[in-house]
Order: C-alpha cells, then sequence, then structure tokens
C-alpha cells in the first residue's frame, strides 16, 4: 500500500522534473544560440559602422588636404560577373567606377555620403528601411533628396555594392527589400527570432501552422534554427506547396517545405541559404520545367542573378540541386505538356550560349538541348493527370529516392 | 512553521491548479469552437453534394424522357453587376446564359458535368484542388478533357456561379485558386485550425512569431479565432507591414495587422472578413493614396470585383472603411507625391463614371475629384518623409483616433 502510493506519488514527480530538466536544457540551447547570432551580429554592426565612417572619415581628410575625394562602385553588370564551380556563385568581377567629387557631381556625391549616414543611423538604433522608405527620407535632405525612386535606389545599389567587396551585406546595411512577398514555410523546422527590444526568443514551430505557414520576414539575419529534418524542398507554385503542407507531406518525408511563389525573392533565398548553411541540410528545387523554370527560378536560387551579383555571396544557395520537373521527367511520366513559345525557345539559347553557370554544367547543356528537341515544356502540377496526390505517394518518393540523379 | 510548509507547498499547487482549471476551459472553449465550425461545414457539405447530384440527376432525367437537358448561368459581367449600399456589396444580376444539350455542345456540357463530379469527390474525401490541378485532373477524362487551362477555368467559374446563387461558395465546392500569396497576419490573434485528419486543433497565436508573420492559407473555411483586438488593420504594402509588425505596433493599438500585397487575393479578403464576421471588429484599410489603391485595392476589398460578383457575398469585405492616405492627408501631412499619369486619371474617371460604389457615395466622389484637381498621388511609405516612424508614433494615432472621419 505504501509503495503504491510513493510510486503514483513519486514517479509523476520524477517525470514531471525529468520533462521539466529537458524542456530547460533545450530552452538554454535555444537561448545560447539565439545570443550567439546576436552577439556575432553585433560584432557585424561594429564592422559596418566603422566601414561607414572610415569610408566617409577618408572624403573628409581629402577634403581638408585640398583634393577631390573619390568613391569607388564595382561594376555592377553582366559583364562584370564570373562564376566558378568552385565558389558556386555569380561573383561580380574587378571593374570599378569611379566618382570624384566635383562640381558636377557634387549631388550625387552628397546623397550617396548621407545614405552611408543613413545606414550608420539604423544600425546604431537597430531599425531598417526599405529602398521605398530611403527615397522618403531623403525628402528631408535639402539639397540631398532624390526626385525620383530610382536615383535612390542606384545610390543604394552602389553602397551595397562598394561595402560587399568588404563581406558587408546589404541586410548589415539594414537596407531591406519593398517586396511584400518572402516565402511561406512549413516543416519540421523550428525558427528561433528574438525579440527586436528585449531579445527574449519566439520560438515558432513550423510543424504547428495547421493549413496555414510561417511567413518569412524581410531580413532574417537575426534568426537562428532548430531542425531534425533530412532536406529542404524549394517549391516554385503556391498549389503545391498547399498540396505538401495540406497532406503534411513534411512529416512523412521529414523535411522542410519552402513556398518560394514564383523566382524566390532575397529574403526568401537568404533564409533557405541560412538554414541550408547552419543545419548542413540539402537543398532540393522543384519547379515546372520550362526555361522560366530552369533558367530564371531555380539558376537565381542556386547562384545568383547577373545584374545583383554583389548580392550573390549573400543570397545564393550554391548546394541547391534540381529535383525536377526534369526534361526527361516528361517522357517517364508521361505528362501533359504545352509548346515552347518563341520567348521560351529564346531564353533557352540564351542560356546555353551566354551564361556562366549552364556553360559550366555539361548535364544541363544536355538537358536543356533535350527540352528544346522535344518543343515542349511541362508544369509541375501536370503530375495531377494522374491523380492529385499522384505527387505525394508517387513522384517524389521515387525522385527522392535517388538524390544522386539530381541535376547540379 | 506547520502554516508556513502548508503555504509554500499548497499555494503554488492551487494557483497551478487554477492555472490548469482556466487552461482547460479555454482549450475547451477552443475546441468546442472548431467542432462547431467543423459541424457547420459538414453540414454545408451535404447541401453541396446534394446540390450537385439533383443538378446531374435533373440532366439525367430529361435524357431518359427524350429531352435536350438544359443547364443555367448566371451571366458573369459588369453588366449583370448591381450594388445597394445596404448589402454592402456587388450582386450578379438575373440575367442568365442557357447551356442546351446538343450535338454542337456535347463536349462543353459532359466537362461540366465532370466538374461537377470532380468536385463532390473532393467535399466527399475532403480534399481540394487549384484551377490548374483541375485542368490536369481532366487529361484522364478522355473526349472530356481540356485542351486548354482557360477553357477548364470557365466551366469551372460557370459552375461556381450556377452554386452561388443557392449560396454556395467555391471554397465548399473545394476549389481553390492558384495564387501563390494569400496575405501575412501579426497582432493579437489565435488562428484556430483543426488537423484535416485528426480533427486536432492548432492555436497559432500571431503574437509569437517574432519578426515574421502567419501566411494564410489557401482556404479558410475551417478556421475559426480567439481575440481581444480592436479592429484589424488591412495593409497594401509588404514594407509598412513590415515596419508596424517589427515595431510590435497591434501591441501598442491592440489590433491585427494584414499584409494584402496589392490587391488582395481571394482568401485574404475571404480571412478579413470572416474574421470581422465573427468577431465583430471594425476593418480599416491603409493604402496609397491614387486610384489604384483606391478603386482597385480597396473597392475590391471592400465590394468585390465585377467580373467575379457572384464570389462577393463570401469574399467582400462590406463593413471596410478607408483609413487613408486620403487625398486630404497629402495637404495635411504636406505629403512628397507623384504627378497623376494618363492611366491613373482615366481609372479616377472610370470610377467616378462607371462604378456603382463610387456613384453611390458622395464623400468618395467628392475625395476623387479632389484628388484629379491637385493632379498629384502619394504612396503610404511617403510619411516616411518625416521620420521612418512617423508613421507608427503620429499618423495613425492621430487618424485612429477619429474613425468617424475614415472613408466609407
Amino acid at each position: 500500500m505504501a509503495t503504491r502510493e510513493k510510486g503514483s506519488a513519486d514517479q509523476p514527480t520524477e517525470r514531471r522534473t525529468t520533462r521539466k530538466r529537458a524542456a530547460r536544457a533545450s530552452e538554454r540551447a535555444a537561448q545560447k544560440q539565439a545570443s550567439d547570432v546576436a552577439r556575432r551580429n553585433r560584432e557585424l554592426d561594429k564592422v559596418t559602422v566603422k566601414l561607414i565612417q572610415e569610408t566617409a572619415t577618408e572624403v573628409r581628410s581629402e577634403i581638408h588636404r585640398g583634393k577631390k575625394p573619390d568613391l569607388f562602385f564595382p561594376i555592377r553588370s553582366l559583364g562584370n560577373v564570373s562564376y566558378s564551380q568552385k565558389r558556386g556563385y555569380f561573383e561580380i568581377g574587378k571593374q570599378k567606377k569611379t566618382r570624384t567629387l566635383t562640381v558636377n557631381t557634387v549631388r550625387n556625391f552628397a546623397q550617396t555620403l548621407r545614405m552611408m549616414g543613413l545606414s550608420k543611423n539604423l544600425v546604431e538604433s537597430n531599425d531598417f528601411a526599405t529602398k521605398r522608405d530611403a527615397y522618403y527620407q531623403s525628402k528631408n535632405w535639402e539639397e540631398a533628396k532624390f526626385d525620383e525612386q530610382p536615383e535612390s535606389d542606384t545610390v543604394m545599389d552602389d553602397i551595397e555594392a562598394m561595402f560587399s567587396v568588404q563581406g558587408v551585406s546589404r541586410e548589415q546595411l539594414r537596407f531591406l527589400p519593398d517586396e511584400s512577398y518572402n516565402g511561406a514555410v512549413a516543416g519540421q523546422l523550428v525558427v528561433l527570432d528574438p525579440d527586436r527590444e528585449t531579445g527574449e526568443v519566439e520560438h515558432i514551430d513550423c510543424t504547428r501552422f495547421g493549413s496555414g505557414a510561417y511567413s518569412i520576414p524581410s531580413s532574417v539575419e537575426q534568426i537562428s534554427f532548430e531542425t531534425e529534418a533530412r532536406f529542404i524542398l524549394a517549391i516554385e507554385t503556391g498549389g503545391v506547396f498547399q498540396r505538401l503542407q495540406s497532406h503534411k507531406f513534411w512529416r512523412t518525408a521529414s523535411c522542410i517545405l519552402v513556398s518560394m511563389g514564383g523566382v524566390p525573392a532575397r529574403a526568401c533565398r537568404r533564409f533557405i541559404r541560412k538554414l541550408s548553411d547552419d543545419c548542413k541540410l540539402p537543398v532540393y528545387a522543384f519547379v515546372d520545367c520550362d526555361p522560366y523554370g530552369i533558367s530564371n527560378i531555380y539558376r537565381t536560387l542556386k547562384v545568383g542573378s547577373g545584374n545583383a551579383a554583389h548580392l550573390s555571396q549573400f543570397f545564393c544557395v550554391p548546394q541547391a540541386r534540381y529535383l525536377g520537373v526534369t526534361p526527361s521527367d516528361i517522357r517517364d511520366y508521361d505528362l501533359p505538356t504545352h509548346p515552347l513559345q518563341d520567348v521560351d525557345v529564346k531564353r533557352a539559347k540564351d542560356a546555353l550560349k551566354n551564361d556562366p553557370f549552364f556553360k559550366t554544367h555539361k548535364p544541363w547543356q544536355k538537358a536543356i538541348e533535350d527540352l528544346l528537341r522535344m518543343g515542349v515544356r511541362a508544369e509541375q502540377q501536370a503530375l495531377a493527370k494522374w491523380g492529385l496526390n499522384y505527387v505525394i505517394e508517387e513522384y517524389l518518393p521515387r525522385k527522392l529516392a535517388e538524390p544522386e540523379k539530381f541535376l547540379p
């Protein structure tokens, strides 16, 4: 009797204590991870502010010495981009343009310095500005105000490119895109996001969004991750994402689903890159089999885009591999197709002829030539011909059994 | 000593018990709410299946009687739309087109019946199909397959319009849009979403997403809400949403933020409508002050769109009011502007002349005429001229103090 009482009283307590201890340990680990990220970011903030100050100080000294100060910006164009398979992304080349302070350039020069000053203020107040915010902020810069947003966008891009050479990203400068959609996430992932003011860490469990999902914020520099997933599946269309999410494909496949919504926004690419880097997870892309899906969506995700190569080192996902839909899937799965339009053919031929990424990878050249020979394209939802959930029950499991066959 | 021990041992237990009891009560309330929604949806499912069966049975009986069966569809065009201030949304009129089964129409007639059959299967298996899914499904319908997606979209729209007259929405037919972005949510709201298979209810707390947000799913029929917020703020741009979310404006203002990302997708509008109806919350729209923000984004949110009037009864938000940016804000806040383009002027004049909504509301006519006289437009981020967080610290609090002044 005594034993039984003891058992029924103590065992639950013990179990509770063990559970509590485990929860506390996990909480401590999460807090530590978040504070490591916060410390690293504070160090990066110092570097950023220091670089801004040094650049500005140099300009001032030149002026005091009676000289005309210069600023140097990498040229942002496809002609100044290189791709090395080893690095895995588009790199900006060594060509630079020089902006010297003269009577003609004084306004633009002043604007550049004001924009750098805005960045410094943002870092110091832990705030951010979108491109549009920055344009309107300038309306209070008197003579240095911008007349149109494209002007301020160019100055911002130049500053980003200038500092990117020293390893500082746009996010560290606290400049964010204006995009509304940065992608959605569901699956076996906990996002750790510390509060801007208190530092208290939110645990965002991406298995707990019902039929909805986690919407990626404009900047992901402060977040870290906990996951036991096996891979990340980056999906082109909202329709396929919603199907996989509603049927909890992430549970059976032990993975993380990311909805890119077409060409992935920068924050979406940065999120996938950070998640893959931090948690050593492979990234598989699942997009339409057409020149747009291959050479715009997948290529941008993996190696970056030509006219923003200064951002690629931070934003692209060199470890991404192409799961499908492949040209040979069209045959193997007898998919309904549409004929290639002129614009598709042009895009495919451009990729073969001019794109350093496709020129480097033989299997891609073969695949694109194959597609051009067939003269057709297929959407990822074409698999629905065989049943709405064929993609979940047949296609993805078969594909995922042989990741070594994915295109590079 | 005994008292102290009793105190320190029992009080926490009591408190724990009270807390547990409160948690259990809240959990029971949530479960009840979710199961009420589930029961209502099961009843709607029965109605939907019955309507499909009756329509199909009628067709069969006609054929057996040796007659040519007819199907009647409301005409989906601006000419067959009316707006009554009392109902508060665009209503589809009484004009109908008849599709009679003949040698010429047999394929389209068969496709319509197959599409209705697909809907019945989806309701019965608790699954869904996007427009694109449905198109590809048809590839296995032999003679009844569609050659191009626009054909299947039209048949689907016709079926939606036909059943909408009997109060059945597209979501009840289990047809979903293909859109990737259905809006994002942050703030004082718990979304209750029961699992598709187990019925277990997820509590999605929209105050706990750090700098991220809740991404609205393609269909929101199954969800319900818990909230103590005072209003819903529907925001046009991702930039402003991210600012309000990062600075937790929803906490100080006690509200729910919804990012529409331009013209709100159907699921986004349905979400706002359901939330506002279920929780009796006012909806305030915060968009750019230009003819597009006013007559496309706000008008679509509030009363629906002309060519999908059969959906308005489910999707529009007649209770929405226009917080800003108003033409008079441009003067009152001395905002930076852009000149109106020809397309803006045309859109504004069209609204005044042809749009039943604007023709009904005098204050809107005045506001649009005012804007045309000024000849300029202003973006919501123009407020950043006065400081990046002016929108949070000054503009919104001032506006929200006088909601009776909002445009209708």
